[in-house]
């Protein structure tokens, strides 16, 4: 066994883990070091931004040479990616909104309903495989009520009162997790059996949730960062 | 052997050595990176309360491979571990009881107490295991004694003369120690041979360790964390 394993020029799937890897390391220093250039205030809404970048860049060193190792999906590192990162997104939407006066019991319930999405998911996908369909519509059940949640619930109403700089935040993190995250289920489609086999044959859905988790991972901690960047111009 | 190894998707051990890793290094990050946004005086409490996740964040990435290397259970890094970081949750006790003027020999008799547990312990599960039964009442007793030491001795008298949310945040770790480590005992009575034998079969004890460890490290940590924010926020 190698050191370090070598990729093949036509390897897509370990090309996009190498660069994701990076990708997420880099975004993490930059946003570990540049909290600090912050008003207090958003010091936590940056620095959760780089864990959840520094949780997928470790994940991501090891999905590599997994992949590397194996050639086989790591659906399991995946989930376990997940199921620290997207809860510490729902505390995004709540650290945000405080100013607003959100309370905790909203980041509860945004944290329970991402643990329902992603606990049956990762059911359906990983350990009863011949109730994927089932398993996957509780999940998308769940996500949807997130959706909902954001989008027109009360975290909406929380994000208008806020007006200005965080609303314009909130909306552009809502078609975040309307559109970006909807990548996740066309994935789980292409990889489990049911109703809807056939549809997304031949989709590579390594490669696709790699470039899903850059976009959602670190363009979500980016918009937090232009938050801040752009209320701190407004107070100079 | 693999460059990385391959987790079962029922591997509920492996499982949680994995996540539990990740979130002790996340922690780390969390409170090293945030130490800084408070006053002097709870600077040191949150560094240490980083420490201790830190600390568990190296042990875990070890006994993660091991486990995944041997399929055995980890004892004795667990107890390399326990023995580093337990003290410095005593430490901890001192230092948010000092502002009510706690001394260094509060926190020197709670390591003394901790350590005469942890070692009595080790000695009972790996070593004398033919004895198990009266090293683990006599590491029992250490634990009563820090116990009543921190619920109804002098800790408690300082923590209620602190007051507000130092008796509070005092409260909450009064508990982790009552029920948090509790969950310690029950796992050496189902690993070793004793009149409790039976009673505690078929527990996975890792999986239970590995819980235990996430609640009652990471949970600690934020406690102190929590009474730093609270403090910073009256003040303003
Ligand atoms: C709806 C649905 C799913 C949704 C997954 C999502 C929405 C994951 C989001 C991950 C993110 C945002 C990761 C980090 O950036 C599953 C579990 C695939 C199962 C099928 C149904
Ligand atoms: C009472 C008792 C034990 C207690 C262990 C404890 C209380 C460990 C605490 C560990 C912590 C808090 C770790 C880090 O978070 C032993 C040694 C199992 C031996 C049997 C009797």
């Amino acid at each position: 066994l190698p050191l370090v394993a070598e990729i093949r020029t036509d390897d897509y799937v370990g090309f996009t883990f190498f660069v994701g890897c990076m990708a997420m390391m880099a975004a993490s220093v930059f946003f570990f070091l540049s909290m600090n250039n912050f008003d207090k205030k958003w010091r936590t809404s940056i620095l959760v931004s780089g864990l959840i970048t520094f949780i997928a860049a470790v994940h991501y060193w090891y999905m590599r040479d997994y992949w590397a190792a194996n050639e086989a999906s790591p659906t399991f590192f995946r989930y376990v990616d997940w199921i620290l990162t997207v809860p510490l997104m729902c505390v995004e939407f709540y650290l945000i909104l405080k100013v607003a006066g959100a309370k905790k019991s909203l980041m509860w319930k945004l944290i329970f309903l991402s643990v329902i999405m992603l606990i049956t998911g990762y059911l359906g996908e990983a350990v009863y495989q011949d109730q994927a369909a089932i398993w996957g519509l509780i999940s998308g059940i769940a996500y949807f009520v997130i959706v909902y949640e954001i989008w027109l619930g009360s975290a909406k109403k929380l994000a208008v009162q806020a007006g200005g700089y965080v609303l314009q935040a909130h909306k552009t993190l809502c078609w975040f997790v309307l559109v970006g995250w909807a990548i996740y289920p066309i994935g789980y489609m292409a990889g489990t059996p049911g109703w809807y086999e056939g549809i997304f044959d031949g989709l590579s859905m390594d490669v696709i949730y790699n470039i899903g988790d850059a976009v959602n991972k670190i363009g979500f901690g980016l918009v937090i960062y232009n938050l801040a960047v752009n209320i701190a111009a407004k107070k100079e």
